[in-house]
């Protein structure tokens, strides 16, 4: 009754069901009179919008999924209709993953995860013991035995010991926690969340967090969220992308003037950039965090992607123990990884974990309570974790195929890391750093001042140009160095390494034949 | 060198490999004078702090997981031990947690999943070829025919579209458009990210989000964490926990002097309260929503699970769409659903989806913005989404088994529902109000003056207290009302009702024994 009164004093007639009026500009043109009386009310105004919306959401950018990306779905859209084009597929190399691009699962794994999902499977002669060893383990430890019920917030037990496990083994010892892991649903949920409970302050104590110059877009799409300051410090691209603690010092000293810097965030191996730290580098920077009471995110999730002989990866978390007890006892570090990337690439699962060290026990606990909120991780993806964390090993059934399937994505990655920054280096006007971990090339392209001039006057960065141009006639996909950071009038764009080896050659060479188009165009 | 002329500056010895000094004390008695000379330095201060964390962080709060069930983990941990109990296990009804009670998983959700995760399966003929078709169908949709591949942000195209679809049929034909489908990682992820959306501005002009109470936490833990305002509301709890527009009306008027009251959640059927409401009364709130220009926010997670044979469930899509373009084509609605309730109980996979309507096409743009910072759902969330929404149909081979397996999980549920609010209804001192939908009973205990005086010289909240001895004395874990929101001076408690039948009868009759013990006692 209420809300017939309501219609028929706002004039509102009946409607034929089925006229949902769907559209706003229909629904406009029947609106009664009456409405226009009352305009702070009624259909044509809407509660959100972009003038109304949280603007630290607003502010938030992502260039790994970004404009371009929207616009190689629309190209995928119109080859899929017929439009012809200069090419016929669109290559996304704008994103490191690495099954889309056809690289194969590892078999243990998903052997060991359809066991978990359907258990009827344990009976089955076609699965290997050791799966099935794993598998029972992981569901033994899961509520009514399923990865279908809730774990802990802060991850099942055992996947957490078998992290710890796996940390000590890489560590050569060094100790790890089970009670310090947190399973995560992938790395970037582990490194918002540990953001999120590290910011506070406004004004001239706004907490600021240290980032790279470049950088991967999670950092400062996490920062504009939570209404922090991005303190950019700048990685050496002359020098192979190194990270100087002078460098370091000097962004600090800078940044005290309008904020509290309390965060800093290291990539190892480097994302965009495919650096390897050395163990010194290392070492400078946790000496620098401790001088300047810094907490310490690394981000480690390419931990077992090295391709150069001449690298290795050194943990923050190795190396801050073997710099003895002073800062062992007292750096507070996070680190992060991931099923996503290494050899396995299971992107998908959303798996990660989170070692914390030298967390005060109070903030342990707002950490598991934040986290409960949310319930747990996805339990599928807590069991990828820890077939990652937990392989076959020499004796078991599976070893054999394991190895070689590991040996194979890794290698064909370290050729396909040195096929790219050969190729890059050949062409004029684009220099490539040795790609030696990750798996994106980020090379500097030199684009011609008429470019820029053109690239102005559609309103769009030099390189955001150059790329949507190199999508347009080639059907590649790579994200402009704007979307991660650059030295002002410098110019790159980042390329996953990821499709197979013929494929990659051809992609570079396309690359290759569009940039010399460019140069000579814009000349 | 520079960190060695450090060390020796600040006064560090060698130390021993091994000796990684973990014990904050232990390395504070070994601490060198001349740090105390500089007590800004050094290993004795920790940057992330309660004091230094973040403030709107440390005022979440989260009672399904709070307090209570850390209590129980010490106790089944004692249990393990070998000590002596009045009981021989923790029984976890404090969580909506299905398949951790014992519920089976249905199969052919489970088939699909398997044969998702590890093709070779499709080969098999231990699998029915309706859950092969389903399998084989999402994967084309996933980049490498993987779900170890990222999705789109968005969620995989055919599954968004197997939403819509479902959407429909439910709603009598009420068309849903697969762009306004959003895949999620649990109904908490959408929750949460519409609301982070939603807030905005400072002092007065914060957003209000007006909440039931009683309501789900998950709404309080995350408006604390965007710094928000709550906006109460109560239930009638004399009237079956109805939601009354005039309440609504009182909450909103009281708001607007100090805050900007711009969204409106409802959880219909209820958690923890478990009412259905009418169509009358979803229809008069979607009205307020219009006229006071409120986001509405449609929390339907439990819309398979209705008991009473008296209500039925009502989308407030449907009926928005049945008031006619008026409403339709203007009051912004986003509804959310999820893979952990209903028959299916699928929580480990942390799948869900939420559906907007007249969401400004901008917003949405920034929606999936705000998403792809996160990457993706939990693919395989996304594929256990679409089991539910796309089950057996008639005439398809695994139709029969996958009935019978939902008719049973729902038939044992309302079986439950009715045992629950019948016993507790013969306890003198609790009143239970029927159970008509969801999954728990929140029954109104009476808590003597005596008990009270008892939990305040404990620092505890009564029903704290009161749930705090429950657990001591029976190991049974339910949630204090407190946890909840409750009117002053009335206390509850929660608890689900998903133990299997026998353990239910048990379950209940251990509370009533505790209960007349407890009212015997403070008398």
């Amino acid at each position: 009754m209420q809300r017939a009164a309501a219609l028929v004093r706002r004039g509102c007639s009946a409607r034929a069901p089925g006229s949902w009026g769907r559209s706003r500009s229909s629904a406009a043109a029947e609106a009664p009179a009456v409405l226009k009386v009352r305009p702070e009310r009624g259909r044509r105004e809407r509660i959100l919008t972009l003038e109304s919306m949280n603007p630290q959401v607003k502010a938030v950018e992502y260039a790994v999924r970004g404009p371009i990306v929207l616009k190689a779905g629309e190209i995928e859209l119109e080859l899929q209709r017929g439009i012809k084009k200069p090419f016929t597929e669109v290559i996304r190399a704008n994103i490191g993953d690495a099954q889309a691009m056809g690289q194969q699962p590892i078999t243990f794994l998903r052997q060991v995860m359809a066991l978990c999902t359907y258990p009827n499977l344990l009976d089955s002669p076609s699965f290997p013991e050791d799966a099935k060893k794993r598998a029972r383990r992981i569901l033994q430890a899961c509520g009514g035995n399923s990865l279908g019920s809730y774990s802990a917030s802060q991850g099942v037990n055992c996947i957490r010991e078998d992290v710890a496990a796996y940390i000590t083994r890489r560590d050569g010892g060094v100790p790890a926690d089970p009670d310090n892991i947190f399973l995560t649903t992938g790395a970037s949920d582990g490194i918002s969340t540990i953001l999120k409970i590290l910011v506070s302050g406004g004004g001239k104590s706004r907490t600021g967090v240290m980032v790279s110059v470049p950088q991967y877009p999670l950092y400062s799409a996490v920062i504009s969220e939570l209404d922090a300051v991005q303190v950019h410090y700048y990685l050496d691209e002359e020098n192979c992308w190194a990270l100087s603690v002078n460098e370091l010092r000097r962004a600090v000293r800078e940044a005290k003037d309008h904020c509290d810097p309390k965060v800093l965030c290291i990539i190892n191996p480097g994302n965009p950039t495919g650096q390897v730290q050395s163990r010194k580098c290392i070492e400078d920077v946790i000496h620098f965090a401790w001088e300047e009471k810094l907490f310490l995110l690394a981000d480690e999730v390419y931990q077992d992607n090295v391709y150069s002989p001449d690298c290795r990866f050194h943990s923050f978390k190795k190396v801050l123990y073997e710099m003895g007890p002073e800062y062992s006892s007292s750096v507070e570090l996070a680190s992060f990884h991931s099923t996503s990337k290494g050899y396995m690439g299971e992107c998908g699962y959303r798996g990660g974990y989170m070692e914390v060290i030298n967390l005060h026990p109070e903030i342990k606990g707002q950490l598991v309570k934040l986290l409960s909120v949310r319930l747990c991780p996805p339990v599928s993806g807590q069991a990828a974790m820890d077939i990652v964390v937990n392989p076959p090993v020499p004796g078991e059934e599976s070893f054999e195929q394991f190895s070689r399937e590991k040996e194979s994505v890794l290698g064909d990655l370290a050729r396909k890391a040195k096929l790219t920054e050969d190729l890059f280096n050949q062409v004029p006007g684009i220099h490539c750093n040795p790609l030696q971990g990750s798996m994106y090339a980020f090379p500097r392209v030199f684009i011609p001042p008429k470019a820029v001039e053109a690239a102005q006057a559609h309103k769009m960065a030099p390189d955001m140009f150059y790329c949507m141009k190199l999508l347009e006639e080639t059907g590649i996909c790579v994200v402009p160095g704007s979307g991660f950071g650059q030295r002002e009038g410098t110019y790159h764009f980042r390329m996953t390494i990821l499709p197979p080896v013929e494929k990659l050659k051809t992609v570079l060479q396309k690359v290759k034949d569009f940039h010399m188009k460019f140069l000579e165009k814009y000349a």
